[in-house]
């Protein structure tokens, strides 16, 4: 499948402001391409500024959707209606693509990808710091440090040390939540869809639990790593929490929504599980009132990705994936095959 | 130097209470020693009941120090005058050692042992927690979460993967730090008395400065993992913090006193220092208010230690310290040496 290409030097829009100067990466890539920016706050001035801007400089080849999407999203037929049809390829900066409507966008013919590497390092380290809190109990003793009181060595917590983590999705992130457990001299235990082979099991020092119950059984910490899709949406639900030890530790660095909050609440509350560390909810950012209170939750607001570090990656990452698709006509790390779907019909 | 013993089975006396039931190894050792529990829960209550111990039971031989030593310290002629001369050690669940009078226990004959081993993985897991909450800046975000605002985006980070971490002492915990920093992509980088062999260079990715301020002035974060002693109170003062990196992180799970506080704060509100993850304060519990206020800050009431793993592994360490004196005549790690006091005089 050919790319398809307006003029010369295809039209690249991205979408909001680049946080991050790509210096002389970026003035390479501004030679090859024509490349400009759709200065945009909010859903409702994207859709009053797309059409603006193709009505003034023609179709847009191809499209790049920030870090940033709370603003933005869904990113549907209702605000891509006019990329479509002449638009080849949309790159998202995120790595979970769920606010996109995927159907959609390939029944267009273009393109959509997403970062696959930008934020495997910022996430996974923000894994194992929720995990080194939920476990060491940190956000109460800071508290009580704050608040001037000075528990000290009244009430020793477990250590990381030793116990075994249980990772739900051995993805790219899931990989290095492994490696870094196995520097804590922790046993590393996994589920997923697709076992590793041999050698990547003796890699990561991990070992394949068949079922996900099997793995909950045997976790002291369960670190989710898992994209959220269709089958992974309230994985973690009551018969999940039953499963687990007691007193285990949940660790949620992926989506809110592979988890039944109210269930979760549920298992907090009993004691089932000891504490959560969460970084994703459901329906960000109007998160349950629950999380902000409770003292059995360490939680950050989505920030596993959110480094300078990631950032500049994501922003090569789409770049990279643009280049690709107008060198090669096909992007680097694609999740759909609109060219599959245009050979179907 | 033959152990000074008073008895068939040594008369072992705990100050307060252990925590952790030994089961049965707790019960092997008190086949072969003679054990009680000093109960005092403050220095006045400990000068009331060691003599009244004494007069009822005879000399004690050997007498154990637990973690939690705040409201008895220091450890001096005033409170151990009872024990002298016939107790023939002291053992201490902590790994630091500053709040005992070594001169005066030496001077007296008894041996002296810290703990070494116990509290390794849990402080410099709490290290790696300091030094990643502490770049991550996961306090704030954290409190704006929990407040109602959900920042997420607005303020990327910097991120702890391919930063360089500069540890000043490279004893044990040291090592577990840069083990640990080394799976996150770190460059290890230190500063010690002695160099490592090439050999433990090699095995903890470790390269040495040979002064602490060439360390300082390449680290991107430092983290201080040596003991407090004469040559170290201060160590990190004015100049030193000058010798930094604009904008690096300083982490301390080691003792308060080797960082000159004043100085501290006046580089975090210069923004020399961006922001600093401490364990451990001047003046415990009574800390500067500054640290509890600051926003710069992420702090833990002495916690590094703080697990019922170490405290197990303490209670194990002192036990066995008096275990090899009264077997052998010298304790597996003392920290001072009674036998040369006496050979010299």
């Amino acid at each position: 499948m050919q790319p398809k290409s307006h003029r010369e030097r295809p039209f690249v829009v991205w979408l909001g402001c680049p946080r991050h100067d790509g210096g002389e990466y970026l003035s390479d890539f501004r030679n090859e391409f024509n490349y400009t920016i759709l200065e945009a706050d909010n859903r409702q001035e994207v859709k009053e500024k797309l059409p603006a801007l193709i009505a003034r400089h023609g179709p847009i080849d191809a499209f790049i959707v920030p870090m940033s999407t709370m603003t933005y999203a869904p990113f549907d037929q209702d605000l891509f209606g006019p990329l479509a049809p002449e638009c080849g390829i949309i790159t998202s900066s995120k790595a979970g693509y769920d606010e996109f409507d995927v159907e959609w966008i390939t029944s267009q013919g273009i393109w959509l990808c997403n970062t696959t590497n930008a934020i495997v390092e910022s996430t996974s380290n923000m894994a194992i710091y929720l995990t080194l809190a939920a476990v060491r109990d940190t956000y109460r003793t800071e508290q009580t440090l704050r608040n001037g009181a000075w528990t000290s060595v009244l009430y020793p917590t477990h250590d990381i040390t030793g116990m075994t983590i249980g990772i739900v999705g051995m993805g790219k992130v899931g990989k290095r939540v492994a490696s870094k457990a196995k520097a804590f001299n922790m046993r590393v235990k996994y589920f997923n869809r697709h076992r590793l082979s041999d050698e990547e099991e003796a890699l990561y020092s991990a070992s394949y639990c068949d079922s996900l119950h099997a793995l909950l059984s045997v976790s002291d910490i369960v670190s989710i790593n898992c994209p959220l899709n269709d089958d992974t949406r309230n994985l973690i639900s009551t018969a999940e929490f039953a499963a687990m030890k007691d007193g285990s530790y949940l660790v949620n660095t992926a989506r809110g929504a592979i988890i039944d909050e109210d269930a979760l609440i549920q298992a907090l509350e009993s004691g089932k599980i000891a504490r959560a560390g969460l970084d994703v909810f459901c329906n960000e950012p109007h998160i349950k009132s629950y999380f902000q209170n409770s003292d059995k939750v360490i939680c950050q607001p989505h920030m596993g990705g959110v480094t300078q570090e990631a950032f500049r990656l994501a922003e090569r990452e789409c770049l990279e994936n643009i280049r690709a698709y107008f060198r090669t006509g096909k992007p680097i790390s694609p999740v759909n095959d609109p060219s599959a779907q245009f050979q179907k019909e």
